[in-house]
């Protein structure tokens, strides 16, 4: 049986890893640690969580020095919490980090997008949790860096086209993501206030999102090719989800059955889902709400020479906590899915 | 192991009936009938489903001399199946009915109600599916008549009352109900139509719904005195979950510690959560939605002499597939809670 | 022409004063001041405004020594505008306040209420806003206390009773209001953080609101004899609008048609609409957000003795802005109408 | 003064443009047809418009051999109508007509998109009712086809781009437009029930929707160079609204001030706002929903070489009814903003 810590654990991400962990089969003691609300009763805050965690259980305050459980899940900002790292690694934990931090094994580009608490051994050693592509390093892995929610919708989405990338103009991508408000975290601020989201679609970050380094990172390494990304993202009037719109154009027509190849591809990926009608392919935002999955429909406009790509997961899980947990089951060597298979609401 | 038939399986209680079903640990077979997608594979149409049933599974038609299921879910108007399920009985399938008829054991109420497919013989055996003041009669029964989705958002609340009777105006007891849109089903109407409930609140059916009966019927014999409820139902701009507003007005004060009451009043029972906090008690929908829980949170205004009762629950689970689902386990003798453990998505 | 001062005018209510004053036929000058954005254009935070108003306006700071203008709205929390406001008057500036304080003439209440900056002065000379029951003071009014948006919505729907009122149980009635977020103002909040309010509806304040008192006082008055309201307020997923759902007990069956007396009571008045449908009689909340309508659905149910009032408006226009509006209107003797002549948004 | 027929004055498009006419100042008498409705008071259907209406104006059926109104609206899909514009245009009424039919002068392209009731002589007299670009035409007009809601929110975003074209990628622009489900109009539809667009994101047509020909078609002229265009729509969990993200591609960078230039294009436009900000330029859909205002943004990535349009706009009145009345002003003479000088609502 395993062990874990949550720090963040009230937060939207470390509250979502909580509760998939509480329903876990493998998972005995859950340590759930948050800075703000230390020495409160987690069901006093987490209300959904009562009758399936210990009422009188506590948020606990940060004691880095104290870990040891067997899994430590960070979902926090960069802060001194990375200075303990190393040591925590070498007492035995293994680390999952959720923050942008430590996601770009390049050393300039990390260092500018999170300035604070630099360190390159971590770096050198965090492996990029996205199991549909990196699963065999992340099985021996120490130290995961998770995806981003926007990435995990993305990166998915459009790897299989390497397959095809001599037939694809790779520098004029084009993303539009509308994700839920969720996405945008337990802050308050005046862009969340529900009356200013309310009947409303809020682009933002609209020319330069944190993601977007992220996606072009990964694919470009997959891609053994530079990728171009134009990406803005939005915040739509519900909680949860993501719906990415993907547009790539040919520069060559691709003959053969591009759906097809996609399912091939992930034939044996237990979360991804290649939609396959006779027309066209709309991943329904309902259907991975509140589940692991990502949805993918490709569709393929030759007279136009676009390929859209539409990809829709949970932002909260698929897109963070879910994938955690995955990458989790990974490293434990159990079935991927323990603590994952819940199934979407409808409608 | 068991297995089970569900008729209306394509509508929104039944689907959401299989849903349960799929992932619950005793269920072995499960048969899933739709007049009107006969034929056609239910994940097709119950996308969410992709990935946890058979992707060949198809929707059967109604062959009710062929049903041998241990269990048979109905999730239909009364329709001529009713004349079906006596022989159905006869042959050991214990039958689940999710509609109105049935409910209230007055042959006259019910013949008001629901004027078609009268059957005094059913009527007879029907046991009303609410497991907090049913559980005994429900192990033993045959044929359940499952509680409509108000009534049993509404019932829990007030039965705890009883005890205070005498101090009580049962006369004037007034219920505000706001459901989610999937309440009224999947049948398209101009009420339902997405820009006349987009940014609206809609009343409906103001000064009588059928589910007024059955809770002042059931109630009525809880208390052994007549209750009046006014009851006025709206649906909200979201799709899923209850709340009701309760008001009771004291005749006399009471004493003692209510909230005390209903938590030993329900101290048992697996779904009933009751509030408890220093100030009022106010349920959030979101720890209810995708669950089988029903939060109930109890306040007394002495000064102004009314208990304000606030019960939440997910219209389609507690106030449909999970009762139902809950009803079944304890016909099994097994643990009420297997395949209900599910928990609330946050935010 | 009009002279006028906003004060708090990039708030809720004061914004909407802007808006409406802005295509006002006799207004002529309008100067806008807000304290936290003094010195800022008004039409880079009120971007709704630009083309209505000189893009270069700016809001003012406070200078209470220098306001002049014929008229002088006050959208701010109690403060030490309050000591300024004898003087201004005493200069001819003409005052609505749109808070709390003054409404109740009970100077108990009012301190009780509303602590600070206490003044009995103001108090005594200040007319309570509703046109529908005050129109005779309002026009000779200095001081206006504008009405509460919950308030606005209940009293006119409940003052016509008065007619039956030994008819009527007075003191069990039960209100229950679904309110638009925007009514919670512009404070950034975690109630109103954008993921806890979607999908969701929320009671908050159950027990006791600073309206109960405003609504019992007004229409004790007018009913002589004490009424007592059970008040319960919600907000739902949406911005603009409330509903007010209000139940009335007769001890004694009301024999006339109620439906007609409402429509006698109110046939002169521009903004009160009594349905009035052959069945029963729900208003469409968006029939009247965006517009100064409080549209009122009265049903009558004999069997249970209750008297269903449904009341809908918008709760920064009827409720505040607009109902300050058209006080002016009624103060300046012109067409109460002016500048109010809007039409719902349909769907 | 002015008299007009609004024939589908019952539907979405069509009652907008009732609600907009009035409370317009030149407009004297007013016929609503509603072949569904016929005979039926139009205040029991519009409610909305109580008090702003005759209460006992009824629909009319349609008599088009008497129509003698100026103006004749047409908000219904092709039919036999068509054949008799003809000779209502030669007895004097200005006709608008507010469907696809007759909006690409291209017979072939015409009658394939809309094959039934095809009219030459209509087609060639058609004048395509966009004000921003043909306002000279339309003066002169007798029979306008009114641009879609769609086409409206992303031709004038893209138009001023004209002065580009040889920097630009014009093969490969990329448009995601969200738009409120009232867009879909009012026949109810699995697509539209509520339960499924609540809290979720819907595509449509998304490699072929009718409005990307007309787009292509009107921009390519004024280009005078091939404009091809992958549009993808979507409803949103909203009513009322569109907005457009625009991706272009630039070949070459353009060297001067681009938002600049949008600015003085639509310098005497009174519907076209340019927004303009230091840092990006993101309209809000809330300060257009309820108005005839297009709201553009316009960002220009230089990295990524891709210009990023943003376009806002309401479906039913700039989209649709708005525009129609604004033609409608400019082929009377008269100001253009007469009865569109509504401000939306904030928030």
């Amino acid at each position: 049986m395993t062990s874990v810590t949550v720090i963040g654990a009230s937060g939207y991400i470390g509250s979502e890893i909580l509760r998939l962990l509480v329903n876990h089969p493998r998972i005995e003691e859950i340590i759930p640690v948050s800075r703000s609300l230390a020495g409160k009763n987690v069901v006093s805050y987490l209300t959904h969580l009562r009758g399936f965690i210990d009422h009188k259980l506590k948020f606990q305050n940060m004691h880095f020095e104290k870990i040891d459980t067997d899994f430590l899940f960070v979902a926090a900002p960069p802060g001194k919490w990375i200075e303990s790292i190393p040591s925590i690694l070498d007492r035995g934990t293994r680390v999952i980090s959720m923050g942008g931090k430590f996601r770009i094994k390049n050393p300039d580009i990390d260092k500018k997008l999170y300035p604070d608490y630099d360190n390159k051994s971590l770096l050198n050693e965090a492996v990029y949790g996205l199991p549909e592509l990196y699963r065999k390093e992340i099985k021996k892995a120490r130290f995961i860096a998770n995806p981003g929610c926007y990435t995990t919708s993305i990166i998915p989405a459009i790897a299989p086209l390497s397959e095809f990338k001599s037939n694809l103009d790779l520098k004029s991508i084009v993303i539009t993501s509308i994700s839920g408000s969720s996405g945008a975290g337990i802050k308050l601020s005046k862009f969340l206030h529900h009356p200013n989201v309310s009947g409303n679609i809020r682009p933002y970050n609209i020319l330069y999102h944190r993601h977007t380094p992220e996606m072009e990172f990964i694919l470009s390494q997959h891609f053994n090719s530079e990728l171009r990304i134009s990406f803005t993202p939005s915040v739509g009037d519900y909680s949860r989800g993501i719906l990415s719109y993907i547009s790539i154009f040919t520069k060559k027509e691709i003959k053969s059955d591009i759906i097809k190849h996609f399912q091939r591809y992930y034939k044996r990926e237990p979360f991804i889902r290649i939609l396959s009608s006779d027309k066209d392919n709309i991943p329904n935002l309902k259907d991975v709400v509140n589940t692991n999955f990502c949805d993918i429909g490709v569709n393929y406009d030759r007279t136009r020479k676009r390929i859209l790509l539409l990809s829709a997961l949970d932002n909260l899980i698929k897109g963070g906590s879910g994938t955690a947990v995955q990458n989790m089951n990974i490293m434990l060597g159990v079935d991927e899915r323990l603590g994952l298979n819940i199934i979407a609401l409808s409608p």
